[in-house]
């Protein structure tokens, strides 16, 4: 009872899980204060103190977030790999704590009052590998890997019309998503590409001249990452280093297209890598 | 009165404007249908009709959006360059013309009931190079280059809380905003690199090897850039190319640290110099 008055007299806040070892190494004594004044008394092995433990810090993460008036907050989708932004929805405590647990994006439907993991008829999931809560606490990203197409008209994302387009009059294009200057780039060489199928009228651009001649392309890549190496070797400015390999990017994104080969996969090769080293780096310490 | 029953009878949606000569070539006689059976007959010049025209297809892109009860859409800013998802807001029909005319990112604030363009206090603005509508229209993205920070708090974006970080327990760091793989490989070069500088334990990591000795680095870069070359002249599977692409990359991301360059400064040169070849390049046609 002494023990009691003395926690009772802590005020922890409700949903606190206090743990003590009870003299059996793999047991442990917990007292759950569900709310004000009432304490639960158990003993659990060292996994159910763990799980509760997990349960309880992704309840006060759940208590953080500002829900708004119906209880939702923004969730956004992102692709780890591409920082493109994939969809939109909303998201409510349930969606939040299932997502956290399943790992795949799940939000709250508004129209079918109800939760909906994206993927779960087309199943194309969004696998997430972590979640990011915004300084209002309001709006959450799924950081994610999608296993396809995300958007239900089988386009990668939903953000394929653009305002210019419209403005300009032209046709609203599926395939032009909202694309950042990486893999904006990567669609005009691909482009490029594909209008070689075609009959060439004028003089070829550099990209054409390159994609069709594979001994210039891969003597340019050699010279490019040369002249890298050479504005660390005879001390150049920082725009010269930035201009170079901007040069060495672009003409192995060339090659790239040669081959079929995305960004998107040689970002997927380093972030199994690098994480594959910094769980090694881990167990090495 | 023809005219006008034969304009009637083509039965044009609210808000469509009809142009055409009249006979001075630098004037046009418009016919402003502002509602069913109504029509407006103006003269104006070139200039004014190319306004009128603009004006008319951004009423039309805000119909569009699908603006919920409270005249409300999502509004996200991205950056145009890393991608990276600076903040998300909300945006009404005058918070998205300001944006398409002004092309500063600018959003509805519900605490305050006004509108507010990001960066009108602290100067950070954030420039908006295109805005995309979702499949449904009733989410945003602003894609555009930051003047600075996004978060009032200084930090390059709102999302540095990571729920990974939070159900581990450990600190929330402003400095570790939401990044995807190629920022976060970027981020932990930089680490190493400022690891330097604390007394040496152990066997040092491949990456601070590199950092310490340029003349191996240099021999690297050059190294994985032939056998990039040699996946295309030896016809080498994709994998291969892929695999190969990322090694370049990474040590080429290790060049970068040493001389403090960024990826985002990397793919700002490209963009301003594809978009001004784009421009070349339309010229020419």
């Amino acid at each position: 009872m002494a023990a009691i008055h003395c926690i009772q007299a802590l005020r922890f806040p409700s949903r606190t899980h206090v743990f003590f070892p009870n003299g059996d190494q793999n047991r442990y004594n917990i007292i759950n204060k569900k709310q004000r004044g009432f304490l639960v008394f158990a003993s659990a092995d060292k996994n159910s103190v763990k799980e509760i433990y997990i349960k309880s810090k992704v309840e006060t993460l759940l208590d953080s977030v500002k829900w708004d008036d119906k209880g939702l907050a923004v969730g956004i989708a992102q692709n780890i790999d591409t920082g493109a932004i994939l969809m939109q929805g909303f998201v409510n405590r349930d969606a939040l704590a299932t997502t956290v647990s399943s790992k795949k994006a799940t939000f709250f439907s508004r129209s079918r009052s109800a939760l909906w993991t994206k993927g779960e008829t087309s199943k194309n999931f969004i696998n997430v590998h972590d979640i990011y809560l915004d300084c209002d606490r309001d709006s959450i990203i799924y950081l994610g890997k999608p296993d396809g197409p995300t958007c239900h008209t089988g386009s990668e994302t939903c953000y394929y019309t653009s305002v210019s387009d419209l403005l300009e009059n032209e046709q609203v294009d599926e395939n032009k998503v909202a694309l950042t200057t990486l893999y904006s780039l990567e669609t005009t060489i691909s482009q490029r590409k594909d209008e070689l199928a075609l009959p060439q009228t004028g003089k070829p651009s550099w990209t054409k001249r390159l994609l069709l001649d594979h001994h210039l392309l891969c003597s340019k890549i050699r010279e490019e990452a040369d002249e890298l190496c050479r504005t660390l070797e005879e001390n150049e400015d920082n725009a010269r280093t930035a201009s170079e390999m901007g040069d060495v990017l672009y003409h192995a994104m060339v090659l790239m297209a040669v081959k079929g080969v995305k960004i998107e996969q040689v970002l997927e090769v380093l972030r199994k890598r690098f994480s594959e080293s910094g769980i090694e780096e881990k167990r090495s310490r």
